[in-house]
């Protein structure tokens, strides 16, 4: 089960926080760590740090960008320090254990940590499914990104111990996905869902490319929370092929 | 309440510990650190780490033992890694938070943390009232002193807010749509909605009127669980008065 979730840290500026964050996480019980684009690493720093657990920095997976770092995760959630333009769906740091738990079990889940000066960027943030916020000081609620590792992984254990001591019954109820029929697209296939959205409402003159204004976020927000399965997506990616194709008959009728 | 609660290092030989812990507890609304014979203290590398927590550092109490640390708590709490030959009444960190809120409402309450290398004496662990002991990995359970304080915390603002919620709303509740910025649209726009759902579907030609299938339910499913609000459910419905439109104009370019 923990074999399901990894740990992302996109843009870490600081070589001893990537090695705590492998340690915090480790300590958890967790093993998977992926690195978007870290400033430097390997480095020693990160290893002294990381004590017992350079293990896991020597399996750690570089990745370019939080796109491929993500790709194959049907539940992505992402740390967010403060509130959005576009509030998104939020859980709190128990909520995201208990979360992570329950579908670590079925696909990969994705818990995604930003830079240390500005967190995850509104585009990073708008390809999570839920934002995850650590309840802090009102004054000064700067968790340092190992130490908001440590809280996260904290309670995905914590959620796996009172599951194994419950037996089969979630603490939380969640609305979504406790028995589907389909299984969940990954974050792959979803942006190439937004693509083919934004393109179809293009088309058919609905979206003005050169002033898009809120709607691609408002979108994504929408349609990222949907979370849906193989055969939904199936039926609106063949919903906008048909706008597509209407807004083409239109064109070429005018024409001809 | 939280002024009542200290934090308590006892021996620390890194100062980049002894900063990241005063963050730590900063973040979860906690003030008051006490120092049992730091190694080095006051270090510029303790006051670069704990960032904007150097007030916390500034305000430590620096004192030579753990008994002078204590000496003014009714209840101590000691961070203890390993079980020990005389088992000790132990808390989990969760019931550790709750009860130092509890306690703390009546009198000065400790929460002690030892050494990096040997966390506490078995001399010290004995003046405490209780041992607490964050659930680790059963192969690598060694948290970083200041990690551990964070957790300890974290805990203690959990048990905080959660106290302060009792009577209408847990913060174990699933917290979606806790902050959204706009209503959540009812239940009878729903049903227009689906109405024109379905009706724009049907004029596009994507829907068989006479041979729905499973289509309407599955669309239901769907576009019900996401709880829109009043924004999203606009844009929506202009998306489907757009293909109406479309369909419109593809009949009367080939009647024309």
């Amino acid at each position: 089960m923990f074999s399901h979730i990894r740990i992302v840290l996109v843009n870490t500026s600081l070589p001893a926080n990537i090695g705590s964050a492998a340690r915090a996480l480790k300590t958890m019980g967790l093993r998977q760590l992926v690195l978007v684009d870290p400033k430097i690493f390997p480095s020693s720093e990160a290893t002294a740090l990381a004590s017992g657990a350079s293990d896991v920095l020597a399996n750690a997976k570089i990745v370019a960008t939080l796109e491929e770092a993500i790709a194959d995760c049907p539940l992505v959630i992402g740390a967010s320090a403060r509130s959005r333009t576009i509030p998104w769906p939020m859980l709190n740091a128990r909520e995201a254990g208990e979360l992570s738990r329950i579908e670590s079990e079925k696909h990969p889940v994705a818990l995604v940590f930003g830079r240390e000066d500005r967190g995850l960027t509104n585009e990073e943030l708008q390809q999570c499914h839920y934002h995850v916020h650590i309840p802090s000081d009102e004054e000064y609620g700067v968790l340092n990104v190992a130490a908001a590792v440590q809280v996260i992984a904290y309670e995905v254990r914590m959620a796996h111990l009172a599951h194994k001591e419950v037996g089969n019954k979630s603490v939380m109820t969640f609305s979504t996905n406790s028995a589907w029929d389909e299984e969940i697209v990954p974050a792959s296939d979803m942006e190439q869902f937004f693509a083919h959205l934004e393109a179809a409402l293009v088309d058919s003159g609905f979206l003005d490319p050169n002033n898009p204004r809120q709607m691609p976020a408002r979108m994504r927000r929408l349609f990222g929370r949907l979370r849906m399965d193989r055969l939904e997506y199936n039926l609106l990616r063949g919903i906008l092929g048909r706008m597509q194709v209407m807004a083409k008959e239109i064109t070429q009728l005018k024409k001809g």
